[in-house]
């Protein structure tokens, strides 16, 4: 499909939905409904299913949907790991501030599930590649290891992290990668090109929700 | 939908396409092959329709998809705005660092084709929402103002920015954004809760592509 409105000129007045607007500042909004209105409106999140190892060598791996790419010169990437309550942060922060590493592996359809196990609360020293069924084999440039089933990996080395708020629940460490080594499968990226339908990527909405991408409309920025 | 494969059973192998994999470095590939990578497989991305004002009060809107939600506590969200050749940044991101405000519209599918207008490239000072047909409102903390055809608005206050890479084209700058005013249309928020249907919110992939919502999965993450 080309346009869900192809008759739109440009400057034309277009039919939205009305309503009255609800309005509301954070002070008014506890911590857990202001990330469920974030994670229910900020929606399609990309996946990053993300490998790390500790100092002790014990590997983990976790799904992260506040994550996106940021530049490409240095390629570089960012998720976002926010505090549990009780301040806590996942194994995920710790293991990339002790060893400034980790590798962003996609999240594709065929393995969901998986993915989802992954986020499931497991103590810190367990390896969720095997509690998942998943297979890890060596990165070329990291220590991490990469996840085999995913069709996209992406070998990082911390470039920065950024602290947002003061550490209690709801506050994020901000983690930007310096992509230092791609892997793509090469059925998946031919002639420059990553093909979607072979990539089938998986991404996040709110609640429990996860989505497959829908209908496609290619529309050129037009020049002026 | 549940779940892709719902007979999956936890540490179960999956079922993944094979084939080799094509393995590279950054420093074999040139910027726009990187950048092309990134866009084709760091998909599905959520699109912010950012408005700005500059300090002498010319209004500027334009979508970002290097965008996504960080944190709860402050409610924090990104943009990351990237140098054009010749390293000139967006009239956006100048206009972030005059006047340290900004906000997030939603990008919901029956403004698709005026949002992509809005990405082409107008001389500073014309103001997009004027090309597009757009109805700028009045925000309530902040001088820029939003879109009223937007489901969602997020007045934002700059939090940091983060420069990565020599601002050669590539390079970018991190916005980071504090939402200090949350606007959402009261037929989509109900109960606390983001009503996905009547949002449709529209997403980006490679090339001149963008996306709906297709099939969701709802999969509880599993208590261990």
């Amino acid at each position: 499909m080309t346009s869900p409105n192809p008759d739109w000129k440009p400057g034309q007045k277009i039919e939205a939905p009305g309503g009255d607007l609800i309005s509301f500042s954070p002070a008014e909004k506890d911590v857990a409904s202001i990330y469920k209105f974030l994670i229910g409106s900020v929606v399609p999140r990309p996946i990053a299913f993300v490998s790390t190892i500790s100092k002790d060598g014990v590997s983990n791996l976790a799904p992260f949907s506040f994550f996106n790419a940021l530049s490409s010169n240095p390629p570089c990437v960012m998720i976002s790991i926010s505090a549990r309550p009780g301040g806590e942060y996942k194994d995920t922060l710790r293991n990339i501030e002790e060893t400034k590493e980790f590798v962003v592996n996609s999240a594709n359809r065929w393995l969901l599930e998986p993915l989802v196990h992954c986020a499931a609360e497991y103590p810190y020293g367990v390896s969720e590649f095997e509690k998942a069924g998943l297979t890890a084999i060596a990165s070329e440039k990291v220590k991490p290891q990469r996840v085999k089933e995913s069709a996209v990996q992406l070998e990082c080395e911390l470039y920065q992290t950024v602290k947002i708020g003061d550490g209690s629940p709801g506050s994020s460490t901000l983690v930007i990668g310096k992509i230092v080594m791609f892997h793509v499968l090469d059925r998946i990226y031919q002639d420059g090109k990553i093909n979607l339908e072979e990539l089938k990527p998986i991404a996040r909405l709110g609640g429990v929700n996860y989505c497959s991408v829908g209908e496609i409309f290619g529309i050129p920025i037009p020049k002026v």
